[in-house]
């Protein structure tokens, strides 16, 4: 989508305010991942079930890198960024069991 | 959406099956947002425009904390999550320019 016009300050605007939407698409499904990561951990306070579960981060870690590999994403960086997303989750979960 | 009829083991699977389909729409989308961003890359190297903008950084991170606080996800975790993201990009932006 460049066009031949555009200098390189306006073709820098045109990608930025790409990532500006796509970076808020990305917030809002973030927001949506911990809800559900919220009444997981609920559900496993309540349960008396482990904070952490490695082995489903596991299946998480291959299919991400899996789908990673497919969008043409390094499936190191989709590993790193479930890891720093996953991280945030346990600390949450780690949250609502001592509140309780 | 929870039924009062499922185990906690089932709850658990729902919850975890909406994750799934989540972090797929996560990873496509982190996948666009790069492929924007390895343009702005070119285009920086191109044009030796220097590789990080603090002041677009800054603009980005005070737009991505009221957007994450309008979705009701904590503003400081979108904030460090932003800064993760940026990370990579600056990285990819240096092997651009160094690969010149």
């Amino acid at each position: 989508m460049v066009n031949a016009n555009e200098t390189p300050q306006e073709q820098l605007l045109r990608l930025r305010a790409s990532i500006d939407n796509i970076d808020a698409a990305l917030i809002y499904m973030l927001a949506e991942r911990f809800r559900c990561t919220q009444q997981v951990g609920e559900l496993k306070a309540t349960n008396a079930m482990p904070p952490s579960d490695p082995a489903r981060e596991a299946r998480q870690t291959a299919r991400l890198r899996t789908l990673a590999l497919d969008a043409d994403l390094d499936p190191d960086f989709a590993e790193k960024w479930l890891n720093f997303v996953v991280a945030e989750v346990i600390h949450h979960h780690e949250r609502i069991a001592s509140e309780r």
